[in-house]
């Protein structure tokens, strides 16, 4: 019912939409070439783009011929065409996804798990599906990916960070719409009571016909309902299940009709067992509770945003696909509060030139591919709502880049209007093309002023903001004058509870007291527990101008919102490499090693070096503790490995796990003055530095104040050892 | 039943003891005297301890005279001297504590709150008792906190973070004792429900009757109760509250029998309601269920340490004291896994010299004070058990001043025996004063192999690490070694098992076998669905030797334990400041402004510098906007204040969120080469700085590079503005 880093979506609806865009699988080419067509290389898109407009001129000839009744043969004709642009079609579609998807998922999935990046959390306990552990590679790389976001947004933009509790009580999440909507559809096996998530039982089902080769009627009603799925009603889902007889994929026994399935966690607060409350689904919630306080502390101004980190949890009826759909998961969400009226962003011209990938929604429901533009130019089109969302769009492509998303795997697609919330104006989701299709990493919306109001409406505090008008706006009111000496003589003790009544009146009480006396010259006043018939001579009702400088306006809401699992997870895939063999093979040709690395950027890198001796001989120790002491003081991350292997098996061993630069203390170094080599991960490369730059030049490298075609330029390189002290 | 920090106690006790030593209110004398007898300033022990000397020897006196039945007068003799010299006694100690406990709490609560470091979670909702939200200050305090710790624990000693799930299935906290044992005693309201914490009920009935001025019988008798809660069972409680007639506080009504209440939040994990599991209570589960992989990242080798930051929950029963007692809160928590044998540190010899103040068990329970010792006299006396421990202490102890609290508000207080796990060899709290008492920020416990081997038992996983022996160990090995062509002759077909099942006996059960033909020349093996008889001829029992060069361990773990909210708000009390108001108010003799500040370290401080034009004139804004943006280049958090206030006001408003530094952009910094002022916090000097050097030396003063008086001995210093320029 709520894309996961996106917004509420439309009140109609009432099951939480498919947020992964995993429609297309891979074995089928007509769902590849979805997929495929969806790939922004320009050079693929110079060759598809005629062919697919040819496609579906003749898709118009066969449908033309169809309606006119032409004859049979005609139409075979021309369907044998079609089939064969098609073909073409799919042919160079293969042909290109077979450039760029490499990534052997296995393997990587293999060296993740071998080397506890993260892994099933309770594994010794048989495991809990949905839920994942970070190891300390893992871990590191996590905290690497907060620390640069909250540089990249937090400090960049002065944002307020806030840390809010996950344990929320239920009239919260009864406000922001989670108690009623927040569900996905559940259908159980009716034998043995297990539990399927309905979508995915439709597309796995769908899926499954497609491939078996139906006729294209078929097809296009198949196609037709995984295009519908996510925003399918329980009648439909139910309608489609019995239509298709779709059975338990694990038994085959009948399914029972699909009931909605509330994703949050319930939990009881104290012990009294009266105060219901659940896990948080999301940190912005958080934020908007909060909102008086934070625009207090930004002095009551507008524009500001507020941001938090933490972990959220949705009870997924069946979590799949490792990081991507889990239980428990991180977050970072960011809420920029503005003026309705003035979504411009003071800052927008530094990024109006970033150029990216936008697959619109009309691009997508007409068949179209993405286009590359600048963001300046979506905004100027109206592609993109407004400044402040085109701001953060560029904003996060920036950050996405930074942390190791290659950009070729990275497009910008707008929900479409049937997948939106009601009250939002536009929606963005970040997403990262992987082994398993396009996924959805970041969310960024224009939930307008829905939370607030909701916030609002459910408290009775008014959550509003004090906007300076440009100049005083002279506002008529109305007040009641009450004759205080008449009042006093004919109602005695009760005169002051009906002055103070009538002194209090809003305008429109007052008109309506006015209106009373116009018709029938007295009107009746209700103190609660008395009332009071009074004369129209009792009071006088006056009109007056005042000048107003300031209107309250709820502010509208900007929400980027991270899964940061999912980013991670998108990071490993579009860095991980397997080394052409033969490069280090023939050096070390009796061992076999794991010629795998991720070539993520330094600043991600869960340790910045590894000091590597080249023996076990004690010679080395003080130059290695000293090297490791120098880079401690200096709060850089890195490892020791003085273990028994080959100086090529711990090099790959350090690649494995993204280490960017290798250390290695050899005979030479015991030399002085103490130099020491220095191996980069991806190119392989060794240059000889000082002993005392090394550290200076680690941070720089990690930093990325230095870059390492810079290195190669200032230090010797060095190809093999020199020295002939042996031992 | 376990303490906020440390380890599962003596399994004999059923419920959770205290955690936060609150046993003695600022009200009373009797208690006061108790609490100031733990401060550890030595100028008040040179007087306080020759005073305690003589009351203590009085005491005896005047036991004797009882025992030996003195006459009347003599013993009312005695007990007035020992009433006097009491007195003198709490007169020093108020004296004395009139010199420490400067912090008004209800000031500084009130500034936490006007400026949102911290509040109450879902205020606009009527909030939640326990949970607090972390505003932009507090939020960037306690990131900074965090940071700190990972640069001093994980970076400096290389361990291993991990990053685990919060959900927690039931069996891993059946495992570690929570579920059974985790628990508070409660009693209900007979009419209404409102539900107690009982040993609050307790200590709060107590204190009150000790208020009101007893017998000296009745005084010790309640003091002895107070000093026992900890440990009292449910009939312990029962008893007292029937004794009392303890009623509710604020009803009057009678209250039930006590009943165990579990402190965990229950939730279901999936949609079928049959996986039963807990927000975890702590994060070190975590650690010891991924032991092996962390081993095995470790390349097998001990020592080594484990570290995760992360949020746990405690359903409390009525939370109080603000971010002391919670039901959500951040920890970090370290398990170091040593070799039990080897409870050495490497570098210990790094931190034998740091003097820190030890409360021993001893000390406790003999009334008398802390001791001020170096952890290597510690460590050498055998007050700390063992090296590994007395590091991490050391190492604590160097934290927590690193990042704020205040060194003569600290001590080390080790639990009594009876307070300590069974399990457990030693274990200290690390606990900081302030006007709640001594509070328990950080728990440091030698926790044995307890955790390894419940898990151990639970899952049949050896949780246990290979050592590698000093030389190979000779081991007597038996082994069966059938004759395969009798079997095969007389057994036929069931040969190949027979043989099968004889080879793989292990050493006991050849033994047996072996026992079995030399009693009766036969035996029986089961080969599960038959059995079959066997001659003493049908096979030989041979005994061998064979040599072993490693044996299994279970390793030791040493946890500190922190609870970042406590050290959070020590760090709040220690720091917290109001400033003679003397030294600004004639300045600014019209205005009222809040002189009260944080004096946290700059490495602390949630935003490093403010930058504040001295009046809106629009010529200060390049100047302000440079100045910003080279800060955020290096990632300097820090705040502009271009309000309209004066800049006295301005600066009041900057030190209350503990900014450390103000430059001020004046009408001579517009004079080339630009310069401005540079304000320190706590002094309120000023110096003036060249525009350009300001980012780099902000840096360097808010990592601690650069001290202040340095800056003031190289730039010159500021009293008044100089220009003439005026608009």
């Amino acid at each position: 019912m709520r894309s996961l880093f996106g917004v509420l979506p439309n009140i109609q609806l009432i099951c939480r939409r498919f947020t992964v865009k995993e429609k297309f699988s891979r074995k089928r080419q007509v769902l590849l070439s979805l997929r495929i067509k969806n790939m922004q290389n320009p050079s693929f898109e110079e060759v598809l783009v005629p062919l697919r407009k040819l496609a579906k001129e003749q898709g118009n000839t066969v449908q033309k011929l169809k309606d006119t009744n032409a004859p049979a043969a005609e139409i075979q004709k021309a369907i044998q065409a079609l089939k064969l642009t098609k073909e073409s079609i799919a042919e160079k579609e293969q042909e290109f996804a077979s450039n760029i998807i490499k990534v052997d998922r296995f393997k990587m999935e293999d060296l993740l798990k071998r080397r506890f990046f993260y892994d099933q959390s309770f594994a010794i306990y048989g495991g809990v599906t949905g839920l994942y552990d970070y190891g300390p590679v893992g871990c590191a790389m996590k905290a690497n990916l907060l620390q640069i976001w909250r540089n990249h947004f937090i400090i960049e933009e002065n944002m307020l960070e806030v840390d809010c509790s996950m344990l929320t009580p239920e009239q919260v999440l009864m406000a922001s719409g989670h108690v009623d909507r927040f569900c996905d559809y559940m259908v159980k096996d009716v034998i043995n009571g297990e539990c399927f998530r309905a979508d995915h039982l439709i597309k796995a089902h769908v899926e499954k016909v497609l491939n078996s080769k139906k006729s294209l009627e078929t097809c296009q009603e198949l196609t037709d309902i995984l295009a519908r799925l996510d925003g399918f009603s329980g009648e439909d889902i139910a309608d489609v299940i019995k239509k298709f007889q779709i059975k338990s994929p694990t038994t085959g026994n009948n399914l029972s009709e699909p009931v909605p399935f509330n994703l949050m966690f319930g939990i009881q607060i104290g012990p009294t067992g009266l105060s219901r409350g659940f896990l948080r689904p999301e940190t912005a919630q958080g934020i908007f509770v909060n909102f008086k306080r934070l625009l207090q502390f930004n002095q009551g101004k507008l524009p500001f945003a507020a941001a938090q980190i933490g972990n959220s949890f949705r009870n997924e009826i069946s979590p799949r696909q490792g990081l991507i759909r889990v239980r428990e998961f991180t977050m970072a969400e960011i809420e920029h509060f503005v003026d309705p009226s003035e979504k411009t962003h003071p800052k927008f011209h530094r990024v109006a030139n970033e150029r990216m990938v936008f697959f619109s929604a009309c691009n997508q429901v007409d068949g179209e591919p993405p286009s590359c533009l600048t963001i300046g130019e979506a905004v100027c089109d109206k592609l993109v709502a407004n400044e402040t969302l085109g701001y953060y769009i560029a904003r996060v492509y920036q950050f996405l880049l930074k942390v190791g998303v290659d950009p070729n795997k990275l497009r910008f697609r707008q929900h479409l209007s049937n997948e939106m919330a009601h009250y939002a104006t536009d929606c963005w989701d970040a997403e990262c093309y992987t082994t398993h299709g396009w996924i959805e990493c970041v969310g960024i919306a224009d939930r307008s002023c829905y939370d607030l109001t909701q916030h609002s409406k459910a408290t009775g505090v008014r959550l509003v903001a004090e906007k300076r008008l440009p100049e005083p706006r002279q506002v008529e009111m109305v007040r009641c004058v009450p004759d205080k000496r008449s009042i006093w003589l004919k109602f005695k003790a009760d005169g002051a509870n009906i002055i103070k009544t009538l002194e209090n009146l809003d305008k429109e009480a007052c008109l309506h007291l006015q209106k009373q006396f116009e018709s029938t010259g007295q009107a009746i006043v209700d103190l609660g527990d008395k009332c009071f018939k009074l004369e129209s001579n009792i009071c006088k009702i006056e009109k007056y101008m005042k000048a107003e400088h300031v209107e309250e306006i709820v502010p509208s809401v900007v929400e980027p919102s991270f899964g940061i699992g999912r980013v991670l997870y998108a990071i490993f895939e579009h860095s991980f490499r397997v080394r052409d063999n033969d490069e280090q093979r023939t050096v070390h040709i009796f061992q076999i090693f794991h010629f795998q690395y991720f070539s993520v950027p330094a600043i991600m890198a869960p340790y910045k070096c590894c000091i590597l001796p080249l023996s076990a001989n004690v010679k080395f120790d003080p130059l290695v503790e000293h090297l490791s002491d120098a880079l401690r003081i200096k709060n850089i991350s890195h490892k020791v490995d003085d273990s028994s292997g080959s100086i090529g098996r711990r090099y790959a061993r350090t690649d494995e796990i993204a280490i960017p630069f290798a250390i290695t203390v050899d005979f030479d170094s015991l030399l002085e003055p103490h130099t020491a080599t220095l191996r980069e991960r991806d190119t392989m490369h060794q240059v000889r530095v000082p002993l005392s730059e090394l550290p200076t030049l680690v941070e720089d490298l990690s930093s990325g104040k230095v870059v390492w075609s810079d290195v190669m330029k200032i230090y010797p390189i060095f190809e093999q050892q020199e020295a002939t002290v042996k031992k």
